[in-house]
Formats: structure tokens, C-alpha cells, sequence
């Protein structure tokens, strides 16, 4: 259960060191893309003097500058960063702990948001670790190594569709907020067709191995939980933000994306609640196989006892010389009148279990 | 469990963009109504030529226009009533995906709320969502294609019963509210009966398919939560507007609408525990029938292996000639007293189980 | 369970039309009294017009009005107090809407209070809604058809016990209040003698019954629940009201009813958690039964297992005539060693039984 | 469950009438003791007029005042004392009815506190009702006939010990206030070792006893949540008091009350947790001893019945004349062969059984 | 469960005095530290005077003065740091009574805060509790007896690594707050291992001792979360604190820590959920394991009940002289027939069990 605890730094380490998240040595990448209304313009940054000479070229002067980072593992670029736009060192160090739960917060003049992607892959759940830093003109946002989750955006801005080339740095952090929040849709969605299969499986075919599935589904649960509960109110923080970052008409959308963040958490508890239920019907289901086993037992076993009885009794070996003594056994249909006798007790027995309706 | 999910628009796609839902391709009904007073003028709108045309005709001037959309399915009318009606983009996106979760939100000069008409088909809970823009001399309506929901309302307007066409629009809307809400009460009722025949059965019948039958209940009455227990909140909020799109004096009416929408609350609440009670009282059935299985397994099986045993005994065939080996075969009456020690071993079997309470 | 569902009128129809309850076809009664100090008038009034005149002869002037009626079966008596008194239509049809959630509110320049009044009749729990209006110098109650719940209240205002007629409206409206509300402690007190009962046979006289008494029990808590809990709430609007109906002094004693609610409310929610408590207790028993069952069955047939199989072993029919087969037949003392070997078996499992503290 | 409801007056009764308590009859005794920095002077007092003059004559002037009543059974001395103190008639109610729920009330000019005494005496929780009403200048606290709880109090304050004498009649009041809210954890520490005794029992030795003790410690510690819980916030409403008649500085000691009644609060919550976590691992223990039973019946019943089948079958009395009738009954060594039978039979089963990991 | 109880005087006992936990007689030991910039000075107190006198001329005068004390068993050491520091009494009992609560309260012109350090040691979580007293220019901080928790931190100022040394008291605070606060996550880590290790042998090798283990983790858990718990509430108060001890940007470290201390007590939840589940499955898995066993009993009996039952059917002694007595004995391939409806009944049986999935 590793994957519940974020990553954090040695009791006793000076609070505000970097250190890069496991097996993330390589080189990371940084894009830059600067938009005004008509005008664009993104470069693939290769060292940070390179995007300190881009950033004071910055043209028009009332451009949007979106720098958006792949890869922690190169600690000098993340410190450089830190000095270029005078990020708080905590903040710093809460970008490279990955497994962070989901916050808004106010640093001076910039907010600094962490979310957590999710994705559904090889059966498992994903989170992504995406931390964004939104200044007045400026958006700089950080993931760990892997496939760049905001390619989409990006490819969206260059080809000018949506109102996103209009508008100010506020708009393009609730647009990389929006796609992160809807991620969550696909994966409840994947996982209601899991949980489906599951409730068919344990009202149609029940099998000791139903337990597992439905724990793991459980654990799987409360990991969405934990990412999507802090989330909504990461975003209410947004939303009731007064520093003057966010505008009153970008709040508006956030209070959108908020709403889709609330509709994603209701979701998870109501699967929770399903779950529970599915658990009370397979326990019952278990209890029924176990009765109806007792049952067949029963049966049989009442059955047959008397039946053992009647025989092992003309089984026995009394001197037949006395009259007393068995003389059932001298009679001419002694044999046919004990299979009447057996006759009679199966069929009371059976009419008995038909009564309490066993069979 | 994609019920339980609302419509989304893939992630990344740009936010406030209109789809129609599925299964909606028909051509929209629009009717239009104006009233105030003594006059009233309704008209079945063709196309948003007609209705510009219409509106800007308004008289008396002070009328109250109520334009009711029935059906989705058609973007050009949805974009022509966005522009008409000034409406943002977000409100317009959640008016078409359907399965919101209910909700009054503020946007500029308007109230957009969005609610869950419940109903009870095909032993099923339909719900129906309606969404209603409220301006200050409008009401705007739309819902999915269907029955018309409002049809009743447009008929008493039409009559002139109840107090309607005094009023302003802020009462138009609570009075399509309070069918909403009020719907939910016989669909809460024929639950509830629903609910009591299971008890009937639970306490009377039992059988393994009382399970299920349970679980679609719950699973049923957690689709009622979801609908209600955020539409509480939204008329709340309703009524804690501020910016004088609803009088006091229509408050006082939501207030009673809210008090409503509570009590249904309560009672899906109620219905929750009952149910989680009936599992309970079930649950302790199947123990009770395992255990009676048992007993009768027991009591069989405790009577019948002595007599086997004594039965058997008597079936051994040891060699007669000692005088040491199973004398009582010669007996005169020894097969008489074999009888007898069964008897004797029953009685006293069924007066320890009768004293065990066992039968 | 149509007892947890409040009457309510078809949706679609026009808010504030009053319907009267099922049953309630007989004539309302009207009591009126009116007193001040020394000077007390009390009279039963026949009809409305009456009503109308004693009350513009009221003397003297500074007098509390209070009226009371009995039975909510005559549309136009209701609709004539709500001319007179000029009460909101939504509250009058809460008023004849029984079932009502307990509830306290604002309405102009009167408090309208719904309450429940709890009694234990025929070994089921009755609820009786009492609608109060309070105005500045009159308390209007009403009631359905059947005993007067306030006629002590009436005696002690004409025989002049207590405080009573120097007193406000307000002080009025408090001791009908404190009459309703104390009501639930006598029926907790019986229910608590039934949870008692219901513990003693748990622990002592175990039976399948007691599942269905305990699950009847519950169902009593959840309804005992829906009256006491929002009663609190009501209570507490009533001490929290700020348009001068209610005077501080008399708020003191509101506080004291709210803390009875209070109570109240605290011992259902502690009977809550017994019957939980039972219901574990009960489920543990039927599960000990079972494993004691099962226990005797286990004892009884691992002794008589082996014992069949020695009497059956020498019960076969192996040639004599080789030394060979079953020579232990032809021993003098044969039968007696079997015994021996059945005695040592039966030892041997009834030691080994103890030591598992099975017998 | 009758010590769950508080005593109270038959409804309809006038608010603020005086009963004694149940058993209550005799003598009720008075202590007055009246100290002001070095002087000090306490007094037996026989009737009211004794407190009264003595009251009266008060010396030095500043001095402050603390009567402590030990039995309510004397209504004349409780009448009298609400008179000579000006007590509110439902505060002195509040007195007489015991089982109240701790609480803190403001009347005026003083603070009303009542709260419950915890004791463990003969294996069961006792309560013992605490009054206070703290003036200006002085402090009256009633209790029941009994140990009089606050005599370690007065010693202290007539042998000087602490702080006390220096101080007001707020921080007496803060005095008795601790000594009640501190009994509760020797209760509690008792309480503790009895679970833990209960722990050792479940895990060591199983017992169906268990389940009765268990349920007793529960209905405990429900009683004890009852006093504690409201304890807490009647201390959190002195603490806010804004009257002040508790000043800053004796607040703070009120917060060290306050943070005692959460830890003891604290420590409830826990022991309900540790008591539903031993019901599990009762139940479970129930469970595993039922499927050891089992089997052991099952061992037994499965290796024997084969073997029964072996001797019966060479007890049938086939005619031998054929050669195909039973040719083994003729064999040389065809009854050590049925022993061989037999043995490669139990091995086999014992072999399989080990396997499976049942014996 | 002494463990769940903080150390408290007997009741009764006059409050703020002081008392030395139990086995800490031993003599404390005191560390001294000075710090401003580049200076800094260390020295081990030997007794109060020294200590005394090293304050009177500390230098320089905008030093921050860190009095670490070690063992709280000398009541004289505690009563002279309690004049020298002006503490309040109140705050040096919680300082002695081991097992607080964790909390921050403010006194006056100081904070003073309690928590409690967690660390895994022999199987076992243990708590040191960790008492600060922050003024405006001095930190003292006490522990009881054992390794000196801060001394990394100690270290880290003397070899001036970090930004400890430019800053003032409130940083000191954060510092220690944050090594406290910081040392839950290893303890989290070595807990989610083993309940990983649970997991893996409640879904792979069920056996009867996982419950005792199950409820171990339980137990440990609470104590995790009645730490955790109120340690944020703690350092939420910190945070708001308002009295001007803890700087702005102080509190933005404190933020980051109530951060962490969030997200401790969330990975605790999700354990506890976690733990919840896994005694599901593990309940689960023991019905699964009787049902088996009750399967294989089932399938032996009924096939061998039919088997003995006809093989007991030939063993009957009817006189042969009839030909309507048993003329199947007689029969040439008699033997052989008896063998063949053997095996048919077993047959059948199997094909019915493999129908029922039984086998």
C-alpha cells in the first residue's frame, strides 16, 4: 500500500530540498509557447538560458507565456526554474513528491495548483502527478516523465480553435485544469463496466473468487477517492481565490469544472455504496450454497438412515428357534412386506420434505 | 452503472461545445406563451425566425414570456436560443448533457437551474431532466424529447386557474419547479409499497431471490438519493439568491417547494434504513432455515446411529458354540428385548431433544 | 410504509388549494377562550360568522385570543380562518396536509408552527399533527378529528393554575409547545420497557421470533426518529426568531422545550445503538445454536462411526474354513472382546471430546 | 433502559413545578462556607432563616459564598432557596429532575451548570447529578443524598492548600466544575482494564458468555458517551460565556476542563471501537469453531464410511453355490485382504486430508 | 488499554500541580542554544542557576535562545523553568502528564503546543510526547526521558545548513513541528507493509490466526489516528494563530506542515478502510472454507448411503424357503447385479454433483 503515501523527504532534511522522483534520471523536456490573440509561437526550450533569452524577448508584451515541463529529473533545470519566476521552495518540493494530495495555493502573486491525473491502464488505475504555477501572464506547468498530457491544449492553441487565444493566462490554467478533471469521466466509466460484469457475476454465476475481484475493486475505490475528494475542494479554493489571479469571468468556468469535479466524487460514492451492496449479496449468496448443501445432506442422510435401520435390523442373527424371534423372517413375503416398509418411510419422507419445501 | 454517470464531452475537447444527446435527432417542438393578466397569446413556434419575431412583438409589454423547448436533438435551434437569450456557453453545455446532477447557478443577469423530473415506468425510475433559464421577464424551459412535463402548468395558465397570470416570471418558475418536485412523491409511494410487499415476503415467504429483489431496491433507492439530495440544495440556493431575480414573496413559495424536496429527502432516507433493516431481518432467516436444517439433520441422525449399532451388533457372527459369545441370540425373547432397548433409546433421544427445545 | 410519506396534493395542482384528510368528513369543533388576568372567557363556537363577532367584541382589549379547532374536515371553516386570520394559503395547506415534517417559520407577522404529538396505542406508535399560528395577540391551533390534546391546557387557563393568564400569546404558544413535545417522554419510557423485555429474551430465551419484534422495534425507532429529529430544529427556529412574536422571557422557556427535544432525541438515538446492539447479540446466539447443533451431531456420530464399523466388520460372512478369516469369530471370548474394543473407543473419544471442551 | 430518560412531570403539568426525586424524602443538609483571602468560616446550616441571617451578616463584604446542598427531598428548602437566590423556576426543575443532560444555561445574572458525577460502584456505572448556580459572589451547587461529592473541595479551601482563597466565585466554580469532569477517569481506567480482560478472554479462551459481556460493556459505554459527550459542550459554552461572570483569566482553567472532558470524550470513542473490533473477532472465532466441528465430523464421517461400505458389503448372504456369488468370502486370505482394503482406504483419506490442511 | 488514557492527578487534587511521570526520577538534562546569524553557542545546563545566568547575558541581545530539556522527572528543574519562563501552570501539569492530546494553545504572551512523535519499535508504535513553550525571542521545548529527538536538528544549526540560523524563534517552532510531524510517514510506510503482508495471506493462505493479527492492526491504527487527528486541528490553530507570534511567512512553512499532517491522517483512513475490507474477504474466505468442508462431507455421505443401504439389503436373514424371500441371493450373476447398481448409484451421484458444481 505503498502507492497511499506521497513521496517525502528524510524526517530532519532541511524543508525545501529538491530531490528527483525515482527513476527519473533523464532529460527533461520543456516547451514554450507564447499567444496573443493573432500571434503564436512555440519552441522546444533545450537549456534554461535558452528560455530566460525567450522569455525577455517576449513579444507582444501582453503575450501569454505557457512553459510546460516533462520530466523532474533534472534538478538543476527545476532549481533554475525556481529563480527565473521566484517559486516558493516548498512549493519547489511538493512538485518533485509525487503522490501529492490534490491543492490550490496562494503564494504571493501566483497560485500554485497540484492535481492528479487518472488514467485506467493495464487494469490498474494511473495517476499523474500534473503541478501548474499561474502568475498574471504566465502559466508554467510540471509533470513527471511519460506521454505529455497536455498535448492536446497545446495543439488546440495553434490551431486557434476554442476562445483560448483571446484570453489571459487565468483561462489557459482552467483550460489545463478542465482536460485533468474530465480525465477522471472515462475511468468511471470503465470502472462502471467492471462493476456491471461484477454484479452479473455475483447474481448469476457465484464463485469463491468473486471476493477478490470485489476487493480489489474496493482498493481501486478508495485511490479514486483519494484523488478526486481533495480536488473539488482544490478547485473551490480557486474559485473563492481574491488575490485578483483569477478574473470573476474565468471563475465561472472553474465553477464549471468545480461542478464536474463534485458529479465525478458523487459517482465514487455511489460505487462505493454499490460495492457494499454487491458485498451483502454474495455473503448472502454464500450463506444459500451452504444451506442448500446442508439440505441435500439432510435429505439424503434422513432418508437412508431409516432405511439402514430396517435392513441392518433383519441383518441380525436370533436363534430362530424361538417363536419370539424375528418371525418376520419365516414369513412367505416377509422380504416384499420390509420393501413395502421402506416404500412407505421414503415416501412420508418425501412428502415431509415437500411440506417444509426442501425439494 | 453508466446511469449513474452524466453525458461528458471527451477531455480536451473546448469547453461550451454543443452535441446533441443521444437518440436525439428529431426536430424540436418550441411553444411559446406570453400572458399577463387577462391576456394570454400561445403559439407552437416553427422556426427561431418566428420566435425573434414574436418576441420582439411582445404586448403588453410587461407580459411574461415563456418559451418551452421539448427535444435536444436540434444544435442550430439550442445556438439561435443561446444568442437569442444571451446564455453562456457552459449552461448551454449542461442543458445538453443529460443526467446533471440538479443545480441553480447564477450567470449574470439570469438564474440557470437544471432538475430531475422522476417517474416511476416499467418498474423502473425514469428521470427526466428539465432545465430552466430565468430572466426577468422570461422563463426559458427545455427538455428532452418525451412527453410534454409542463403540459399541465401551460393548460392551467391557459384556464386561468390558481393565481399565474397576476404574477411575474420568478413565479412561473416555481410553479414548473413545484411539479418537478412534487413529482417525486407518488414515485416515492409506489417504492414504498414496493418496499412492503418485500417485508410481506421477507417475514412470511422467505427465498434466495428476496436477495436480489433487495438489492435492486437499493440500488434503486440510491439512484432516488443522488436525484434528490442535490436538488435540496439547489432550490436552497434559490432561495439565498441575492441579485433580485426572485422576489421575496415568491421565496416564501420556494421555501414550501424546499420544505417539499426535504420531506422526500427524508423519506429515500427512511426507506435506506427500512431497507438496510430488511437485510438484517433476512440475513438472520437464512441462519434460522440453516439451523433448522441442521436440527432435523441432527435429531435423524442422533436417533437412527445408536439403533444401528444395536442392530449390527446383533448381526455379528461369532461362533455360538461359547457360552461367552452373544448369548442373547438364543434368548427366548431376546429379539423382543433388542425392541425394547430401541425403544428405549428413542424415547429417550426425543425427551432430550424436547428438553433441548430442539422439537 | 406509506406512514413515512406526508399527504400531498397530485403534482400539477395549483399551490394553497385544501383538501380535506381522508376521514375527516365530520363537523369541525371551534373552541375559543379569551382571557387576561382575572377576566377568562372560554365558549364553543358554532360557526364562522360567531367566531368573527366574539372576536370584535373581545374584551378586554389587551386580551390573548386563543382558538382551537378540532377536526379539519370543513373546507369552509379552514378557508374562513384563513380570511380572518389572513394566513398564508401554503401554510393552511400544510395544515390539512397531515404527515408533516415538524417545522417552524415565518410567515409575515406570525409564527407557524407544525409539531407531531407522540402516543403508544394498541401497541403501536400514533402521531397526531398540531398546526399552531402565533400572532401578536392570538394563538390559532388546529387538530384532526379525535381526542382534544389541549383540553388539560384549557382547564389549567380557566382554573388559574400556574402562570398562565398573565401572560402573553407567546407564553401561550410555549405551553402548548411544552405539552406536545413532553408527550414523547411517556412513550419512550413504554418502548424502553419493550427494548428491555426484548433484551431479557435475547440473552435468556433465545427464539427465531425475536427477529421480527426486533425489526419491528426499529421500524418504531425510525418513525419516533422522523418526528423528534426536525422538531429539535423547529424548536430551535422558534428561540432564534427575531421579529419580536416571541419575547426573551418567554425564549427562556422555548430553551427549556428545546432541551427536552434534545432529550429526547438523544434517547431514541441511544435505543438506536441498544437495538444494534441486540441485534449483534442475536445474531451470535443463532450462530452458537447452530455450532451447538452442530457439536452434538459431531459428537454422536464420530462415536457410533467407528462402533458400526467394528459390530459390521464382524458381521461379514468370510469362509470359516480357512484359519485365516475372522478367526477372533471363534474365540471363546470374542463377543466380549469386542465390547472391550467398542468400551475403549467410546473412552477414547468422550476423553478426547472433553479435552476439545466440547461436552 | 428507564436510566436513559431523564425524570420529568407528567405532561401537562405547569413548567416549573417542584417534585422531589424518587426516594428522596429525608432531611436535606446545608453547608455554607463563606472565605475571602485568610478568612474562612464554614457553618452547618439547620434551616433557611440560618441561611438567611447568615447571609445577611456576611464578613468581610467581599467574602464569597458557597452553599452546597445534599439532598433534593426538601422542596420547602428548595423553594426557599430559589426565592432567597432568585432562581429561574426552570432551572430549579432542572434540579429535581435527574438523569438531566450536562448543560450550561444562562438566566440573567447567572450561570446554570448541571453535570453528571461518574463513579464505578458494584460493576456498574453510577451518575450522580450535579447543580450549580454561579452568581457575582457566590456559588450554589445541589446534589442528591449520598456521599457528599465536593467535601475533598472544602477541606482544601479551609486548609488553604491552592489558590483558592484568594480568588472569586468563578474560579470555585472552575474548582467543583474539574473535580467532576476529572472522576470520569479512574471510570475510564477501570473501564479499560476490563476490555482489555475481555480481549485476553476472546483471543485465549472463546466462550459464548462472551457475546452477553461484550453487549454489557457496550450498553456502558453508551451511558458513559451520554454524560460525556454533552459535557464537552457545556463546558465550551462557559468557556464562551459573555457576561462575564467568568472572567479571562479563570477561562483559561475552564479550557483545561474543557480539553480533560474531549480526552475523556476521546477515550470513549475508542473504547467503542475496540469493542466493535472485538465483536468481530468474536464472531469470527464463533465461525472458525463451527468449521472445526464440522471437520471433525467430516474426517471422521468420510473415512468410516467407506469402510462400512467394505463390511457390509461381505455381509450380504449371496447364495455361494454360484462361483460368481461372492468368490472373495472363499478366498484363503480374503479377510486379511478386506483389511488391506480398509487400510489403503484410511490412508488414502488421511493422506487427502493432510493435503487439504484439515488435520 | 492504559495506553488510550493520559496520565491525570487523582480528582480532587488542586490544579497545576506538578507530578513526575512514572519511572523518569532520573536527573533531566538541559541543552542550551543561542543563535543569530553567523554566532552561535551551545552548553550543557548543569542546574537552573547556570542556565539563569547564561540568559542574563546573552549575546547578542537579538539572539534566539532554544532550551531543550531531557526527562521530566526533576520537579525542581520544571518549577524553576516555570518561574524563569513565566509559564502557566496549567501548561507545565500537560507538560508531566504524559499521553495529551496533541494540541496549541495560547498563554498569554507564549504558545504553547503538545505532540506527540511517533516511531515503529519492536512490532510496537510507540509515542514520545514533545511539549513546546514559543515566545518572542526563545523556544523551550521537553521531552521525557530516552534519545534526544531533536538533536539532527541541533546539529543542523550548528553546521548552519538550511536558513535556520538568519531567522527567528517562530522558525525554531516550525522546525521542531516539522521533524514531529514528518516522522508519522516512516511509521506509515513499515505499517502499509504489513498490512500488505496481511493482504497477501488472507487472499493466499487463509489461516484462523489472521484474525488475531487483523485486530493487532486495528488496535494500532486507532492509536495512529488519535494522534494524528488532533495534531492537525493543532497546527490549524498555529496557523491562525493571531496574537503576532508566528510571522506570515512562518506560517507558510506551517501550512506545509499541517499539509503532511493531513495527508498522514488520510493514509491512516484509507488503512483503516483498507483493514475493513480485508476483514470482509477474510470472513468471507471462512464461510467459503466451511461450505467446502460441508461439500465433501455431503458428497461422501450421499454417495455412500445408497451403497450401504443395499449392500445392508442382502445381508437380511429371510428364510430362503420362500421363493418370494430375496430370490436375488440365489442368483447366478446375484453378486455381480449388486455390483452394477453400485456402481450406477455412484454414477449418477457424481453426474449429479458436477451438474451442481459441487465437484
Amino acid at each position: 500500500m505503498r502507492e497511499l503515501i506521497k513521496d517525502y523527504a528524510p524526517p530532519g532534511t532541511a524543508p525545501g530540498a529538491l530531490t528527483a522522483p525515482k527513476g527519473e534520471a533523464g532529460q527533461a523536456k520543456i516547451h514554450l509557447l507564447e499567444y496573443r490573440g493573432e500571434q503564436v509561437n512555440t519552441v522546444e526550450i533545450a537549456d534554461l538560458t535558452h528560455l530566460q533569452q525567450q522569455l525577455a524577448d517576449r513579444y507582444p508584451s501582453s503575450a501569454v507565456t505557457w512553459v510546460h515541463v516533462v520530466g523532474l529529473g533534472d534538478l538543476k533545470i527545476l532549481q533554475g526554474l525556481q529563480d527565473l519566476f521566484k517559486l516558493h521552495p516548498l512549493a519547489m518540493e511538493d512538485v518533485t513528491h509525487l503522490g501529492q494530495r490534490p491543492k490550490a495555493e496562494n503564494y504571493d502573486a501566483m497560485m500554485f495548483v497540484v492535481l492528479q491525473h487518472l488514467a485506467f491502464l493495464k487494469n490498474e488505475i494511473q495517476t499523474t502527478q500534473v503541478a501548474l504555477f499561474v502568475g498574471k501572464d504566465f502559466v508554467l506547468s510540471l509533470q513527471p516523465l511519460g506521454p505529455d498530457l497536455l498535448e492536446p491544449l497545446r495543439a488546440r492553441i495553434l490551431s486557434s480553435r476554442g476562445r483560448l487565444r483571446e484570453r489571459d493566462a487565468d483561462y489557459l490554467a482552467y483550460a489545463i485544469i478542465d482536460i485533468i478533471v474530465d480525465a477522471a469521466f472515462p475511468v468511471l466509466e470503465d470502472f462502471g463496466e467492471r462493476l456491471d460484469a461484477l454484479e452479473q457475476d455475483i447474481v448469476g454465476r457465484p464463485s469463491p473468487r468473486i471476493m477478490n475481484t470485489l476487493y480489489r475493486l474496493r482498493r481501486q475505490l478508495l485511490r479514486l477517492r483519494r484523488v478526486l475528494w481533495p480536488q473539488r475542494e482544490a478547485l473551490s479554493r480557486l474559485i473563492h481565490e481574491e488575490e485578483g489571479l483569477v478574473s470573476d469571468e474565468v471563475k465561472v468556468y472553474l465553477r464549471d469544472s468545480s461542478d464536474h469535479a463534485v458529479q465525478a466524487m458523487d459517482v465514487v460514492e455511489n460505487y462505493r455504496e454499490m460495492a457494499a451492496s454487491l458485498l451483502d449479496v454474495h455473503i448472502s449468496n454464500t450463506t444459500n450454497r451452504l444451506t442448500d448443501v446442508m439440505r441435500v445432506l439432510t435429505v439424503i442422510a434422513t432418508v437412508f438412515m431409516p432405511l439402514n435401520f430396517v435392513v441392518g435390523l433383519y441383518g441380525m442373527n436370533f436363534d430362530r428357534s424361538s417363536p419370539w424371534n424375528m418371525p418376520e423372517l419365516g414369513w412367505r413375503f416377509g422380504y416384499l412386506m420390509v420393501w413395502g416398509v421402506l416404500l412407505v418411510i421414503v415416501i412420508a419422507m418425501l412428502v415431509y420434505f415437500r411440506r417444509k419445501r426442501w425439494i
